[in-house]
């Protein structure tokens, strides 16, 4: 932490902070320059209150150095870690993982008929929904506990692993036991409460980041992941909050794949991009999956409808099955031609 | 609902929209311009299935007129509501409320000695935190149930209404029997459990508008409460996502004041400012705790503290007793001087 | 300027950095931590370039401790500073200042019709557009020359001080002529060859802050201004873009208050702000207007028209006269109040 | 245009709106719902002044159905544009083009020694401003005619087209004469007469996206070179502001790859990405510059600095000769990849 006093504080003032620091077991670098004084810290500067640094009088700015997280930093576990769901084995230098499916599971029918459609795609991960996270309370929330039961059905059935979304605290066990992956949305990624839970059952968990959060705060959410002695995380970007202004953005969020490259420096974890809701349209999702795969993801993740106009959530960016299939190849190949230039 | 159709629409496109509407037993009205054929929709839009629209062949757009929320409308509640919580009435025409204490209940002292100090200067309802929404796993996270009983019993001893933030659903029953006010946090403004298990209760709930949420969003979020029966809201703008740029920006968060009176014209229930949190500054916290009730707001929340580099949390935005005192007194005499101008 | 180098960082590494920065002639401070290496730079860190510290080898990251302007901080000139427009005082401890008048001139009349209602109604400087901005290349663009000649005329027989905005290089001499401010508008605030032009009239300069900026970002540009040597700068908060995201924003614009004490805090210049175009409705001028005098500005800037369904642009976000009377009213009694409340 | 008018909207106040739409030429089609009335417009909308219309009383909102531009859509051109710049073509189904050199040009030694590396690295286009566009006064403007001389003299020596900067309408006529390209920078996006004087010369010219502006809007601004009778215009995403928070953001900017496919969805005009100012980070170009090629990008620009650490400007997220010379392999094996499946 650097410590940056106003121009005019005093002496006593910076002395204060001086004390402060050290009443923590840590030193302090001093520098005084024609302009202002800088107090640095050196040590874990974890163990010192940064709030409370810049509560105090005299005090300019308190500017970090050391990263908010740890436990999932390249520092602390340095080698990729690969998560295991089923026979699949997901992220460091394993080719891409397909997880596809609808959004909402609406019964054991057309869950089956799209998870065929989608595993004869190529395909490995089964996704469905069944407590939908709405916006309107007027919507469809899904079917709950009965789409559950048809996800392990025709998990069964079809042999696939699946992930399904668990939006409560109170679900949790229930959850757990009718599927492979749990996966935390957006609107959860600061639920602390229902991180932790998610992390307790040792699960595989799919972490999404959340549309208005910094790389820096998805990271230290995932942290309490790690803090709860389980390392299978697969990240994903989803799209952020688009750019506001006159006009209407042109896609419903902004998939932000700056995040892909610049989190797998960060990051051992794996990371995957969803450009079905990233984008939130059908005829950007190829187009999308495959600067996912260019830019270094692990995997994708694509919502998939044989009946889009009939779908009871999120038909406007569900591709088809054939597009799945083209999606899939392509991705395949933009891996390969980029796994070569790496290794020449 | 208008569904603009693409300007190469056929035909068998155009009628299969309109059959799809026809189906739920609305009515369309159909214009065919010279570029394109614009499909209105006469009735009760939230019948139709906004997605499965625009996921139909054909279709360029769907714009919804109608709001997404109806029960929290004037349309549908036309007088202004007020909130009553112990002796206070807050909204409609009463005068500004003022919510002050520190962000921590971090002892029975520390709570009673602020809450002493906030009640003299005029503070009508005492906060504190128990269950802290942090971003770090490593930060001080709340002194929980512990934490609730001093806050029940400084409420009785200073004979002083209460709100604390309730974190998880699990929580709902036991914070509710320590509170007078149940406040969900920014940061589970999406949380749609949470919000009905508090909803539930029949208690009145300090509402917070999401930092990444629109308006309408943000409407929609409370819409889920009177869903569940209880009228009893208070909306809070506390700050939005600020512009992102090469340079740091100057408030922690933007307090979107624009927000205030938009949603008095929206909505009947009361809307209240939280300086403290909507720019983490200190020094700001007065000008913008006044700019608030200019703006319209019911009230503001202001975090105090009278050790500010000692508090577990928040310490650079907490302000003295003594500002508390000044920002109450400049307030009121705002909220006077408008209400004569406005009654002239 | 703290220089953070690579927990891996070598000595070579460091070595060049601290070479590199004591060729400017300049000192350094090194603090060797547990975990990295930190460089504090002593003296004016403008002499060394940010970016090729930031390219170097070994180098995480080069953090500013000084801010990115000088000339237009309090550091340099510390007291409040006035500007004079005519026999108009603005800044400082002066009373609230009314700018107002049609976004365009359309006519002799009607801006003489409508300069006369907001003289009357107790605005100090009239507004109106020739050259005008405008997103679309189909829309009226202002009737520039004629048009100035027209609020040159307007201005002398209703004996009123003018400002009008000037949006190209090229007219900075012609429009001069014609007005009393130079208006430089949002969408020029990264202009930087036209601020310099219109800073070397030696007028006073009404500079708007972007949609886009941040305040460091704002005042590095109104620093060009002063090193032209013109110190008759007023600013302005006019909205920023606001928040994207599913929904439609209740805004055009979010009018940021919160730059208006943050601003007043960081330089002596007046700073206005803008509810016109900072939110772009009507019914949101008078509350934000009282908002912003409330957080402190030194004036606002209001569009007034007196048949905004004809005006040919801008018309749903101007008053009518009468509303500007009462916005005038209100925000004199704002500002005594405040007045009286800080000297007490 | 859908005109929405409010609930309460009485008789007169729709015949006014009607009549209003009428007195243009264009026809209305009024439907009278349960809830409210709707007024659509039939025929061209840009013949009715929106603002105009928003103004009048009764009307609660007006709905753009017809895009903001018309002249730089597929609908009035539907076969992609190819721009020839030398004996280069680009956009359509022309292979990747590559356009690259250092940000700034120093002298002709720098320029002359860095253009041979890209062109050997096999760069069509050499980019090196003479006019740099700065935040701070203090920082290195370029050597402006000096710099152009060198272009130039670099250009024939090597017989390589060159693309620069143009910041002023002054100095469009010299830059001409200098150059095979115009650039107009994201900070000049909304500068309609700098676009204008541009356009004006004929040449091609290289547009960017402003980092706050949406796609419709940037759109917008295109459609004034081609209403000057240019179509020699090549669009570039370089990146939008970042979201903002608590934390810093990860990169300078957030390349928007969303925009490259969207765009390519509505104009016919070649459309670039690029990686060095969209990010602002060395190691995130290669990533960066292979997922805009995946996401349909016509080709990337990238920085190159042979030693970054003593460029005058962007020296942070310049990359190595070599590193351009694996960008350009890779990035050629993607655009292949995708034509064979496309064409498969």
């Amino acid at each position: 932490m650097s410590i940056v006093m106003k121009p005019k504080a005093t002496k006593a003032e910076v002395d204060e902070v001086i004390q402060k620091v050290k009443s923590t077991g840590l030193k302090v670098d001093v520098s005084s320059g024609e302009y202002q004084t800088v107090i640095g810290i050196i040590g874990d500067e974890k163990k010192v209150d940064f709030d409370q640094i810049k509560a105090m009088s005299g005090v300019s700015d308190a500017i970090r150095i050391q990263s908010a997280y740890r436990l999932v930093s390249r520092g602390y576990i340095p080698k990729d870690v690969k998560v295991k769901v089923g026979t699949v084995s997901i992220g460091g230098d394993e080719p891409p993982v397909y997880i596809s499916g609808p959004c909402s599971i609406e019964s054991y029918e057309q869950l089956y008929r799209i998870a065929k459609e989608v595993k004869e795609a190529g395909a490995h991960i089964l996704r469905g929904g069944a407590f939908k996270p709405r916006t309107s309370v007027h919507s469809f929330q899904g079917l709950g506990i009965e789409g559950l039961k048809h996800l392990k059905a025709v998990s069964k059935d079809l042999d696939m692993p699946t992930i399904t979304e668990i939006r409560s605290e109170m679900d949790v066990d229930t959850v757990a036991k009718y599927t492979d992956v749990l996966q935390i949305g957006a609107r959860n990624m600061f639920n602390q409460d229902l991180i932790e839970a998610a992390a307790k059952t040792g699960m595989p968990i799919f972490f999404k980041r959340g549309f208005g959060a910094q790389i820096d705060e998805y990271l230290s959410f995932a942290e309490r992941i790690v803090a709860k002695n389980n390392r299978k995380i697969i990240l994903c970007e989803r799209g952020i909050l688009p750019l506001g202004g006159s006009f209407k953005p042109a896609t419903r969020y902004t998939l932000d794949l700056n995040a892909i490259p610049a989190i797998r420096k960060e990051t051992p974890f794996p990371i995957f991009g969803d450009p079905s809701h990233g984008t939130g349209r059908r005829d950007l999702v190829l187009p999308m999956a495959r600067a996912s795969i260019a830019a270094g993801a692990h995997g994708v993740m694509v919502e998939v409808h044989d009946r889009p106009q009939e779908a009871l959530s999120d038909g406007p960016q569900a591709v088809l099955p054939d597009e799945l299939r083209q999606i899939i190849k392509v991705c395949d190949k933009i891996y390969e031609t980029i796994n070569q230039s790496e290794s020449a």
